[in-house]
């Protein structure tokens, strides 16, 4: 069996923070992001691929809030599963010139989530437009939402960004993989579900970290290498000061420590170390954080190309 | 290996006619369809199920429309899409709360279209908001639109709804069946595309018909059932005339026969009949119209439920 990897691409890359979002700009990106992936693929790894959505699901909230009159607004958990139509077909379609036909396939993924979660008492994410104060506060009355004065632009919903528990469709997902299917799955950090005790799974409110979702999948799947594609080549240390270098190797054990030293920021690295660092203790063997330029050269172990974070014997915890 | 059906159910089957497409409307619709299908699956039947997506396309097509000064509006591949991952994923909770977590499986679905279809030179199917004669006379100009008078309620684009000629993800719907699972596939007719000869699977604006998808689904994967879920229990003769009286079972040559008399009008019965034969002609051996609750009983061979068309001897065509 050909080595297994997950990649973990962001929604930015697919709509960059200065463009609107049109169907142009999309598959413009998409076309990049997929000869990147290619790549990956022609070197003969099995792929999986997550990715973000966060550009694409505001853009869709705030169309379902403009319509509101005349057609109902869907709840944020179809609002992600529309996304993961969206830009599942715009992928599928890129990778599939590079590799063929029927080669790439979007699975619509949805991610068991913890009802106790601390995630759903403190909501962290803002999604969706800004309201001016009277109207935020009528759609947090009418609707249930919690709303937040987000940078002085006015204020925004937020909603709870949950640690995901279970894949729900991990056997389709490994059964595709194993047919030689390069996959993709739980686009945006997957639907979010509550799984009841009668089967039921209900749709929570929730936008799960892409990254947290492709370490999850990546366990899932038993994938032996988890890529997180990002806008730097590597890891720097001591950022932004006089001290500023690259990591391109840590252990678990460092990247452990070097986090518990305030290293990495809770919105920018510090998630993407702590998606690692729980992929690594759930048995995976190496994570790679990289742009995705350098996706390919980080894979074959280039030095030098992107940080490598790789388990040691002394790393906790393992597969069943 | 289990006997293999592919069910085709309308859009209205998630959205009735006189609903506006709510979240609750469309949840309590998926538990009722789900009912149905999983009965089709305690049953013994390795199932695929194609759903359309007419009202949901349309409410979408609204609402890119009513914020296009703030967000741009994406091409109606891209809403055909969407609207997979939406119905996708409910449909998904709903049979799965019968069937078990992970059971049913959405598969985003590109279907190859023939840019030689004579569909393209005519448009027909009519799809989201009515415009104003000065409205629908600009979007024609920016975006190449073709509008009609629908009704007498305004003007309306119109697209091309050709005739599927390939699912692209043949394989892996294959692949999930054979694994066990209840797939979803080709939602809303799935995602049309022309095939270049370079590989490229280029975004089609058209919506493909549910049925003609189906028949197309259950040919691609080899399945010897085609159920095509409608409104009533079963085809009618000298519909609306005194001589009105059921068909419960039909030959694929009385069916032609029939179709010839011009006993299946083109809105309604007719595209049901066409499909129909078309994957008797592709090597099916038989094609069950009825309603969803009599979906279990028809499968069965009850009598006098549903209408049934078995392949004959006589029939024309086999599977290659």
């Amino acid at each position: 069996m050909t080595p297994l990897a997950v990649v973990a691409v962001g929604g930015n890359a697919l709509t960059a923070s200065d463009q609107a979002g049109s169907w142009t700009e999309i598959e413009a990106n998409a076309g990049d992001m997929a000869a990147c992936l290619s790549d990956l693929v022609t070197a003969g790894w099995r792929v999986a691929v997550v990715h973000g959505n966060g550009p694409q699901v505001g853009n869709l909230a705030i169309q379902q809030e403009e319509a509101v009159a005349l057609v109902p607004a869907q709840p944020l958990h179809q609002l992600c599963a529309m996304t993961q139509g969206q830009l599942g077909s715009v992928l599928v379609r890129a990778i599939d010139q590079h590799c063929g036909a029927g080669r790439a396939v979007a699975v619509l993924t949805h991610v068991g989530v913890d009802p106790d979660d601390p995630a759903f008492s403190a909501p962290t994410k803002p999604i969706g437009p800004f309201f001016d104060e009277e109207r935020a506060g009528e759609l947090a009355r009418e609707r249930g939402w919690q709303v937040v004065e987000d940078s002085g632009r006015g204020y925004r919903r937020v909603v709870p960004s949950p640690i995901p528990s279970t894949v729900v469709e991990m056997d389709a997902i490994r059964v595709l993989l194993d047919a030689g299917h390069v996959v993709l799955a739980a686009g945006g950090g997957g639907v979010a579900v509550r799984l009841g005790d009668d089967g039921a799974l209900t749709g929570v409110d929730a936008v799960i970290d892409k990254d947290y979702a492709a370490a999850a999948v990546a366990a899932a799947v038993g994938a032996s290498d988890l890529y997180l594609v990002t806008g730097v080549d590597c890891v720097l240390l001591d950022y932004g000061t006089p001290r500023e270098r690259p990591a391109h190797r840590l252990t678990p054990e460092e990247a452990q420590e070097l986090f518990r030293q305030g290293q990495f920021p809770p919105g920018s690295m510090g998630p993407k170390i702590t998606a690692a660092l729980r992929f690594l203790q759930d048995g995976g063997q190496r994570v790679i954080i990289t742009s995705a330029k350098l996706l390919r050269a980080a894979a074959a172990g280039e030095p030098g190309a992107g940080t490598c974070i790789e388990r040691t014997p002394a790393t906790v915890g393992s597969r069943s």
